[in-house]
């Protein structure tokens, strides 16, 4: 069983009948219409030990903060403004208070940092160390962006940089060490949700569908695409890669592309926009200071096709690309 | 470490401090201010295997439906009125489609049955099974019951039963059988949430104070009182035990009082309410088919006393009620 599986089962399952409900299971967050424009925007999300993360590789407090930026990283792909969050957190009883103490210290570093409230906690003893964040935001009617929006045609855009975390984690996993690996691991440990890019697009309605890429850019790009109809294209050439991913990349993987297309946990912005926004778009990259790139465009065939730099297409093993997901 | 204790270092380290949010940390549910006075409520709760449930004691659509009556429960509580969950699971890689589809039948039939909508999900691998459930709810500010208005001298209620689902518990987990306990195991994995109890205790402003029966009597009891620096008084041989309880306790315990003070998960409805209410509690309890019980009285001490049939005063070691917290 995949999780998308279960999931388009469970949006299947739950298909939301009220009028209120915007938007249910199946998108970054749900969108319930609370009077006139105003929505209030949820959405749930763990972290599991093993899964996730590993205790040993990362400090209880990094954690906490990286919950933090998950969740709110979700209701920021919806155009929206996170302003709570409810915590459920699962820990051995064996593990100490000072655990907890610092895991709130990280939850309580991240709700400065995102001008969010923690407003639910809740405890309970397991085998399996787990952090449920459930973040609450609001937005208007006429800023909300789903990830049903895109047109054939439109260009297709991502914030930031692509590949650094998945390298970050190998690099944790790996023996080959962490030596020159320090700013990936800390893209992975400590990642930057691009809540004013989401919510700068948003406002100015220059986005047609977006998502937060958590999956890995492929998987993440077939759910503004492949699963509305529609292809890509998308240049490998285009891919925003950083200096430091590009110079250690070889350590961890063959392909550094296949790393970046598929790797996730980079919380970027994936979106789409028609192209007469390019202006707009540069402009919002620029008053963000965050890089914007324009990585391929919307088509009307429903795949996502992979082009190299000289224009010849690529053929991935995609299936291996959802293992990750 | 207690999960009291650590509760009430994050309600203490989480202190909200934006004036719209009327209650964050520490009661049922965060109440939140979204205009004049209408109200969001909030809460969020996780079911652990091996601590809240054993999978082989219950069918995956029992618990689904067990998941929803907790989460809506923490809801009514508060005098609100639930409207929306968001459910994260947490399931081993080797557990089969048909356990989520089974489990999502239950939650599917707790939504029917509670009229609320599931609205967002996520799924995560996890060697620990879990299901966390976020409840959001509304209600009017004049509507609000917290955990925290008790007066010297109200009266203390108790809804329906106590001890049914305790002993239940122990007949599923215990070498005796569940012969005869079947109404009791049924009240464990299957409990009814109050909520047309607390909705209208709370529309006719009679209860100064409520939380659910979840951790036992006694202790959910000192959140209403003695964490407010006030005390009780309760007579023993006042608390609801079913004809079903009286005759099966004994298998279980040498004590029955003891198991229906400190057994948990009853999910009933522990409110205050001052004396001159009393007709209007025997109304809501009439219309609402569902005893409504008076077990004690508020004091000035910061002491739980208890008090026998003939009016002796019984002394239990409650730090071994404290344990079941």
């Amino acid at each position: 069983m995949g999780e998308e599986d279960a999931l388009r089962f469970l949006a299947d399952r739950f298909k939301a009948t009220q009028k209120e409900v915007l938007t249910g299971i199946g998108d970054d967050s749900a969108v319930v219409k609370i009077r006139d424009k105003a929505c209030l925007v949820a959405s749930t999300d763990t972290l599991v030990e093993g899964v996730h993360f590993r205790l040993g590789t990362q400090t209880p407090r990094q954690l906490g903060r990286k919950a933090v930026c998950v969740a709110v990283s979700d209701i920021g792909a919806m155009g929206a403004v996170p302003r709570y969050l409810l915590c459920s957190l699962g820990c051995r009883s064996a593990d100490s208070m000072e655990f907890i103490e610092d895991l709130s210290e990280g939850v309580a570093e991240g709700c400065r940092e995102f001008d969010v409230c923690l407003i639910g906690g809740n405890l309970s003893e397991s085998q399996t160390v787990f952090i449920n964040m459930t973040a609450l935001g609001e937005v208007s009617s006429d800023d909300i962006v789903l990830r049903s929006g895109a047109s054939e045609g439109d260009d297709i855009y991502v914030t930031g940089t692509l590949g650094d975390s998945a390298l970050g984690l190998r690099a944790l996993s790996g023996d080959c060490g962490i030596d020159g690996c320090e700013g990936a691991v800390s893209r992975h440990i400590g990642p930057t949700p691009r809540l004013q890019v989401g919510r700068m697009v948003a406002k100015r309605g220059i986005a047609s569908s977006m998502i937060d890429v958590s999956d890995g850019l492929f998987c993440d790009l077939e759910k503004l695409t492949s699963e509305h109809g529609l292809g890509a294209e998308v240049s490998l050439g285009s891919l925003p890669l950083s200096p430091g991913f590009l110079s250690l990349c070889g350590r961890f993987s063959e392909d550094g592309y296949r790393l970046a297309l598929s790797g996730g946990e980079d919380y970027e912005l994936l979106f789409t926009s028609s192209s007469q926004n390019r202006a707009s778009i540069e402009e919002v990259s620029r008053l963000c200071g965050i890089a914007i790139s324009k990585i391929g465009s919307v088509t009307a065939g429903g795949k996502i096709r992979l082009f190299d730099e000289g224009g010849e297409e690529v053929f991935y093993d995609t299936a291996g690309f959802e293992h990750f997901c």
